[in-house]
């Protein structure tokens, strides 16, 4: 019988199949693409959120179509500084402006930035950093350096990277190695030029994905004696290191921030709630009053999406194999239903289970004509795409990532990218959700590089709560929210400290 | 640094100043009351939740006012059967249809009945219980008698019985002491008659407020040797279960009730989400449309209260203690304020805290006429009611349960339930939320009941996350839910049995 | 002065069958009902909304069920008048406090009688009316009298009167003629003691229901002479002067206060929106969340009824007969069915049609066991109840207001209010919605009784648009709201009086 | 036939400014642009609509930068036809696609066409038409086609025109005339183009904007003897042709399509609950949640955007000029403030007043750094962007659409799409709603070139409330909607046309 707490059945908890069989569908998907030669050979394939289509913001400059590789060219900043590898360090005044106007939305980080003009609670800290390089991790790592840090960055993903923002960061002194459209090789060669470096040895890890982290475990083992600890962020990473931890052979205390509750939250519930509308607006220009829609998965993914749909007068349906989610979408006003019981008369279909083949060819070919397909759950196993690619069907692209697969009757079925995630492909992350997640690394890693000898072992940590409940008073300011402080008499009769934590652990938010 | 779990907080959580005081608390409101002769002293008062006003349901019929004690009547059933004492026998018609209302809503239960037409889960459990005596509990009672059970039971509040469902009881057989408007001693008096039976020993205890378990620990500590096990269902009894178990004088296994998620997720958001509207509209028949109104508390019930005023058209301020509750009520489109700064505004004023002096009477000189004021939160103290029973303050009772205090200048606030739980004494407790509750209490029973030799300690348990599902499942064909089954495939892939439990412990939700 | 706008579609518009068959149906139904000796013998039944039941709010003291008819005692107020007929002279003072708990909600009127401090635009007024006797009326009422007129009073309805309010509006010296559960014969006599008066003479007409205005057109025609016009209040009123129009038999101004915008909007979408919530609580403490509910018509009502439900967790069905009205409930997120498509599966069904027999004994025979059906629409025509006092069905009354009819195999359905309207019968209607309505007719007084000769003729006419917006702006300080003013250049352009109307006749709002 | 029921009113509805300066200030803005030159003088520029950016849908295809002017390129389509003249007739497969998408969301004039198998109620009909050249567009002209026409077509914008669309009607053997990037005198001469055709005589306008029907008026008068009428759908067309019919000179009957229900609910409320969020989103990347929003004039357009925000868990403020409209707000649950009171708070400004200058220099000056402003109501005078366009401030454009505008002291003011609108400039219409107005065009042409003589007189008119109706029922299938019909007996009872039309012509929705 469970007790009350969270870690007997960690112990338990079987590594799901997806994390194991992740590496050899990578190298499938991998192979399908024309990549350039592999300069050299590799123990393995980069992560599968590495080639994940990200298209966040597409370039924003008229990307001269300009054939010859980064790796190529000699580039300078206008100091003469040539330690970094962009696509066209002439885009960085484009990129500067971006990054500004991301600091607008980053408050918590300005304010960090503020707090540091007397302390530097970096200084000494030599970050390497392997994250998606976009206007709001410039103001991430430009608040690491402002912090006392050094910092050295890749690419975490061969599409996201945003060349303008690049070039400023490289523009503005910043050793950054990523350009949009990287190969393999690419990948990992940026990835080591981060690393090996003559004179400069890194000492905190910032990770997105695990890629980085794997390189220097691959490479570079003896790296460990100096690192003080890593911070991961995905999902997949995360897995990796408790998987790492596990086998007794994580070397260096690791924070987990992907399960803050404030990244949760807002991740998942907040952002999907006004994503799943972006994503499909900017796809198909639909009318979302009176469709019917069936969301699977009435996790927070699919509870935001739910309540956006509903209040713009969708009438949305639900699967669930959970019946506690399952009696909350009741309670929430939905109607819960197996899939097949409402494929026939939906205009919408969105996953949001993290679970495989949620959406089969069978389902497909029940679908009524014009009926939209799209997953906002976990990587792009939740509708069965492979199967649609038969030869009595016909596939034609209307848009960028808009495909109409047509059945030899005429039906045409809308699946929008292909059935990877429609939020990170099809619209923007709002720069006030990343901002919660880029201040919580960065408080990762002043807590995990200015702790005393012993407070963290070789082990995966979550941020303290109080430090979560720091991140989430920091942007508070955005809102001109006002927060109520305790009285004495107050915080002695509840038994809190007047400064938090305010919730025990187990607290649901 | 904290790992992930709850339980090195736990020993670290000290114990709240409220559950400390809280006797002494009680002792001198009880004092306020006129009571009857105690007939013998007693070592501590009932608890507070004992004395609680809970007007769920008026009484239904037109109770004669009988001013004989229920006590020095003379009583048979229609069977000839004279052991137990209610107020009034002759109301059991009257009661046995509320019974059968109540059975509409309650499907879990009734779904459990049918089950046990060919095994007894409960063949050989003598079950002593203690908790308010209404249709609900009278249909959890008939339950456990179906499912092989005998039950004696007394009120755990000297104000919530339902004579007549009590009578209903009485007249189907079941050992009843309970009646409306029990002085402490009938309510001590009561507990006894259930516990102290010749040739009848309880096996297992069911209580609701910990004064039954109190009393047995007093009086027949040996009663212990035979009992496989206490369910508990209150905040108060829970923490007082803790303590015993801190104190190393918890001599059985003890099942924690209160903080199943369906529990919570229901009782608090959902539950409130609905009566704080009922509560509000009952006491004074107000328009909710374009009221500007305070929430002060963003927890479960902050949140249902929110919402539903939300939804009806309220402009609704949030105030907050906690960072990460603060930048919720802040996303989900309330304005966070200071209660100073919005108090000389709003029309209405809802506390949801679990705090106490929320509202001081600083903010009540401020409010302006004809303010509302109510508490949905913890107990009676969130309002500094007493702060009002001054000299220059009248006050006027214009309903049941709601007081106009009147300032020298004329001005009046509307206080509702002096101060007590609008909920409870203003609106009533759906069935439904009251099945999930009663469902999950049934099978704590059975669990403990039958668990084999070994599996529980002398501790306090929650619920297994699987029966939570499993009270969950229940309830599903109510709204003609349809839950989907994983596929094989699919509980491989994610790890997980196909029968659940589908969460990891630290879930959200 | 704006008329009618749909008077010349009206030469096309026969009058529905409702308002032809309505006397008819009206005596059946007084026939049904145990009344007194009718003293005299009429020439008509009293409309039927006059016998509506009507729970506004249950009497607040303790009625001694005294069995006496005030038409046979002898009663004084405190300052020795006698020229009114109530229940009990003595329950004044409370019906006093609930006068003055009304006016907090009622700002309009009290911003009109501050104004009239100066000048008494009703001076010489000889108002009699014809209303329900509330709190709210009196508020009206005295508000009258504080602007010059002088007036007499009976009740439109037989059960709704508040007897304390009556008593304590006889003890400030209004001759008021009403109490609660009037007999037919009642009802006249205290007309005509309003009407029939030596030495006073009524130069206006307030009526609710048509019933003052019918008794004078039979009994003393000659007093039009001297009446300067008649405000009516009510859809069945409204229409019988229409009939008279049309006959050429209207002989004095008439102003027709049910069309105006702010009461069709207060009253219907914004006060059931709140209203089907109470009226569903009060009736039968069920839970909102999950419940499948149908709504028929998706007018204004509907359209109140469907957004409430949607915010609390329902899923809704709805169905109409207007294609325009359906094609906004698909957008607004609801299923457009046929009745017979959903009636197996759903909790609840209400109807706002207008219509009759919308639900028929075929559709109650095929709704599932305890689904609750209630009218929120016109009259008690749109539930077949009728079809339900079968020898087969048992009705069993279950609370007040509340019938379980009972079919041979056990099934039940839960009758609200005998298919009469909830929002009456089971719920309280604002006072703010009130307030609006009186204000409009306060304001419809003035007007006719001060318009110079030639502006109105003998016909019906809404209250111009300004008075409307000028009824809303006196609303608007309830709220704290800050109305623009438009600029003298803004006027000019958009071609509009700084001062309104700011809106042609046609706008929908 | 109903006619327009406020036209009794217009005599006293004073001709608002903006319609009378309009065309000296459309000649202002015309002269900022660089034209080529003007091949003849035109006695007027277009009209306003004419010029306003309109980037529904931005092209589709890489248009290359074909520098030659479509009018001096010799095209032919595939059957070697070349009475038409579009931008590249090779881009026609691409437009087909386009079309047929559209038609998926178009019902119910697919319907229309399938009934005209049979008959052609078209047929002989000769219609000259002038609106935007859209996906949509192309549809309803196919569909007239069906249905008997012959059409000759120009644009009604010169930016609007998607190219590929006009290369695919082209292709399908329709005469087109129009490009994106339009000249005042391109413009003109596409016109005539239609117009003036050796053996060809429109008997029908289409007209959007009134600059066809103006050219007529002005360049070929003649033709109205063989016209049976026009349609239009611009509010400034239909206030065009008012004028027309007040000095006497309208010489046909015109039918306003603009004031029907279905496009007003449509067009207005439910289309921009959506855009608001789709035109923010598609300029600004950024989050709704807890931000503070004024959105001034609380009409169909800010009813919607209020109601979209709210949803999304923004903190909405309102302004209103019009008090009932101002009481809607405060009963919707948004505070209704002075533009004033929240300027210097708010992250977002909204204008949906049709007014002008309602955002002001001063205001602009008072705005908290990074506040986006934006157009949703009429034109672009709402917001006084020209008082931003001094020496002073700095204007910074950092994304299509978007402008910095940049303060002395670094404050930055996000302008979008200059202040015109921004559901037109930076969001798509829903196809849905553009199918309502397009049908209910199609109707409006078949009911006058089929109306029997004497039905139409030289004046304005709606459409009859009956086809309304109709239009809306073609459109209930796409939701699936089921329509309940009346039986005989309802009918009668409510005085109703089984068929209808259901509603007075009063009745507001």
């Amino acid at each position: 019988m469970e007790k009350w707490d969270g870690n007997e059945g960690t112990s338990a908890f079987h590594m799901p199949e997806w994390m194991q069989i992740q590496f050899a569908d990578q190298k499938q998907e991998f192979n399908k693409r024309p990549t350039k030669i592999g300069r050299r050979s590799l123990s393995r394939s980069i992560s599968q959120s590495s080639t994940d289509s990200y298209s966040s913001a597409a370039s924003y400059t008229d990307s001269s179509d300009d054939e010859t590789s980064p790796r190529d060219k000699q580039q300078k900043n206008s100091k003469g500084n040539s330690d970094f590898c962009v696509k066209n360090i002439k885009q960085a005044e484009f990129g500067r402006r971006e990054i500004e106007i991301a600091e607008q939305e980053m408050p918590a980080l300005m304010a960090l930035r503020k707090r540091a003009q007397g302390e530097k609670p970096l200084a000494g800290a030599k970050i390497v950093g392997c994250t998606h390089i976009t206007a709001q991790t410039a103001v991430l790592m430009e608040t690491l350096g402002a912090l006392g840090a050094q910092c050295r960055w890749a690419a975490c993903n061969i599409y996201s990277t945003l060349n303008e923002v690049a070039a400023a960061l490289a523009e503005n002194g910043f050793p950054v190695f990523a350009w949009k459209g990287e190969s393999e090789d690419d990948f990992w060669w940026c990835i080591d030029r981060c690393v090996n470096v003559e004179g400069w040895q890194p000492n905190m890890i910032l990770d997105d994905g695990g890629d980085l982290t794997h390189w220097i475990y691959k490479k570079y083992p003896n790296m460990f004696k100096k690192i003080k600890g890593i911070v991961e962020e995905s999902v997949t990473g995360v897995h990796r290191l408790y998987q790492l931890s596990k086998a007794g052979k994580l070397c260096v205390p690791a924070m987990n921030v992907n399960d803050s509750v404030t990244k949760q939250k807002f991740d998942n519930l907040y952002c999907c709630r006004e994503s799943i509308l972006d994503g499909l607006k900017r796809t198909t220009d639909m009318m979302f009053g009176g469709k019917q829609v069936v969301v699977c998965g009435y996790g927070e993914v699919g509870k935001g999406c739910c309540a956006a749909l509903k209040a713009m007068g969708s009438i949305v349906y639900v699967t669930e194999i959970d019946p506690i989610c399952a009696l909350q979408a009741c309670m929430d006003g939905f109607r819960l239903v197996k899939l097949n019981e409402v494929i026939r008369q939906v205009d919408i279909v969105i996953t949001c289970t993290g679970n495989k083949n949620v959406v089969t060819r069978e389902h497909l070919d029940r679908m009524k004509n014009s009926c939209i397909v799209c997953n906002m759950g976990h990587s792009n196993t939740e509708i069965d795409v492979a199967s649609l690619r038969t030869p009595e069907l016909t596939w034609e692209r209307v848009r960028s990532q808009v495909d109409h697969v047509i059945w030899p009757d005429g039906k045409r079925i809308v699946l929008l990218a292909e059935g990877r995630l429609l939020n990170l492909s099809c619209s923007t992350v709002p720069t006030f959700v990343l901002s919660i997640t880029a201040t919580t690394q960065a408080l990762a890693l002043i807590e995990l590089y200015n702790a005393p000898e012993g407070r963290y072992k070789q082990d995966v940590y979550l941020l303290p709560k109080k430090m979560d409940e720091y991140v989430a008073s920091l942007h508070l300011p955005t809102f001109d929210a006002h927060l109520t402080e305790l009285t004495d008499e107050q915080a002695k009769y509840l038994g809190l400290n007047k400064n938090g934590p305010f919730k025990p652990n187990y607290y649901r938010y």
